[in-house]
């Protein structure tokens, strides 16, 4: 029972929840060549760093139906091409570079092989990359359930879900196990400025899969967690240092701050592919910062005057120290985060 | 030097800055009778408590001017059924009430005197009334001004400035002072989400003024406090307890508890008018909740899914324990609270 379909492909076709026109529409946005996959990833159609991945693979399976009938050596050779194009769609998410470059190894491994097996052996990679997201995704949020009692309330920030996956997601994955294990939970998303994708995509996926939930402001989370309103909060994390430290989508520090002040359970769930093992603490992290237009504009109308300058960062750190666990696919880790993160190396 | 004219009253017509229009348009707004200042009041043509009360006072003034050529019985008739109708323009504005009552009042103690001397009166308490707010407000910002050091980092939540009352402001009022004297400060503005306030007002304020300033998103604060680059956090307060507990606008008791956390100053800056002698503790303060449509929409825009349910509150409570000082015209108050507020009853 497949409720969001934000990557499927299906007769040579791969088609994409557009996510630039959620949540006033569901379209989908169909790429029949490579040249689409990279518009596609480019122009945030589809966005998340996992959802990025096994696109960007799709998007290599069409570039292998389009010249497996050309010569061995220009099949390679427009097959490194079509690898390099889609390699430059986002120059910093991370999963794409790691798709391409496993596909790089394939067709490397194999180009002794006819084409039409080289390509048959890439589509094959393509739904082993799929396939092993969703299984990462469907673990974590097993191990992320047994954290989560019988009718909780729940705060997530950020789009953790299937629009940032291949399907069931990371944070809201643990959300959509304990709503489908019957755990009569409720949720609150916090809208998540300036981009809004709590607002406008998780607030989404919990209409479609009709889990109970409220939208707020980033800034009401604090009373909730004051009044003894929420029972454990659960977010993503875009990358995790050898100490526990998560550098995560602007607003996760304030809620960890706030979560510690009155002593709630602070979750990160992520895969152990997000544990940056050369980073110390997060310390390094260097924090992005983006154009101010993110704030003064919503959807391209002027919300700020003319002349404000912006501070626009895009991430924190959460330091490990109000960190409760991280729930990985392989279970959850905990203080001493130092010491239970080498154990994974 | 007046940069902001909110409310000036000149040649029989009374002149608003179109709020609704702000921070894209500056559009001053003709009142040339009573009904139109009840229509700007009530449209949000001009908002901020202290703001609605003087701008309510000239309305009077300009029936008085309408009616003081008819019979006595007529006039004083007809003021009455102004009076009333200015007074139903928004339901909760304690300033409004407060300006009419005094109106009413003075109507009554001069009823005996000609039209034209009764109308007389209307105009110097208009001005009283006027008046009386800027004096409130420069001796507030002087006060407050005291604990800013200079070359400061403020951050500031909502908006309290020359927009939400006659001239210069509460909150920002202290700010207005500080960079009038020289202090050389730097202003961190909360856009204050959802209805923006900081983004929308504070921020063109600022630009106004020439202050230098950053607009940042509300959750973007705590990073900030952490990281030791806010000096003092300044707001506003709708309404204070006998405990020094204060209800302001929603985002402010999350500062205060990051703020805590960093040892960062946290002052209120707010007249003696806006403490509630009634009231034991915030406890008792009921939080309005507003329309989710505040959450979903931006300038008529949906930004969220249709299905969403929303839970909005406009203001929360900040415990005394969270608040270093009150900045009030008759100077700062400490802690103990309950003690230092009852000497001023």
């Amino acid at each position: 029972m497949k409720n969001i379909n934000t990557i499927e492909f299906k007769d040579n076709i791969l088609y994409l929840i557009d996510q630039r026109v959620l949540p006033v529409k569901t379209e989908f946005f169909a790429c029949k060549d490579y040249k689409e996959v990279e518009f596609a990833i480019r122009d945030m159609v589809v966005r998340g760093a996992p959802a990025i991945g096994a696109t960007a693979a799709y998007g290599v399976v069409l570039a292998a139906n389009e010249f497996k009938n050309e010569e061995k050596d220009v099949f390679l050779k427009k097959m490194e091409e079509a690898l390099d194009f889609l390699n430059r769609s986002r120059p910093t998410a991370v999963n794409l570079m790691w798709a391409i470059k496993r596909m790089k190894e394939l067709i490397e491994e194999n180009k002794d092989l006819a084409n039409s097996e080289i390509a048959q052996k890439i589509l094959k990679e393509a739904e082993t990359i799929y396939n092993e997201d969703i299984e990462t995704n469907k673990a974590m949020a097993r191990h992320g359930n047994e954290i989560v009692e019988k009718g909780a309330t729940i705060l997530t920030h950020c789009n953790t879900g299937a629009l940032a996956t291949v399907e069931y997601g990371t944070a809201l994955g643990v959300i959509r196990e304990a709503h489908n294990t019957g755990k009569d939970i409720f949720v609150y998303a916090d809208e998540t400025r300036p981009r809004l994708q709590g607002g406008k995509l998780t607030a989404w996926e919990l209409v479609q899969e009709g889990i109970p939930a409220k939208l707020i402001v980033d800034s009401v989370a604090a009373t909730l967690i004051r009044d003894g309103k929420i029972d454990v909060i659960l977010t993503g994390a875009d990358r995790v240092a050898n100490n526990g430290d998560a550098a995560n989508k602007i607003g996760t520090f304030m809620l960890s701050v706030i979560a510690k002040a009155y002593n709630v359970p602070f979750y990160i769930v992520a895969p152990t592919t997000t544990i940056d093992f050369e980073m110390e603490s997060g310390k390094g992290i260097e924090i992005e910062e983006r154009d101010g237009e993110e704030v003064t504009h919503i959807n391209g109308n002027r919300i700020a005057p003319e002349g404000i300058e912006v501070y626009n960062p895009a991430f924190d750190v959460t330091p490990h120290e109000n960190i409760t666990g991280i729930i990985t696919e392989k279970g959850i880790i905990r203080a001493p985060f130092k010491e239970n993160i080498a154990k994974l190396k």
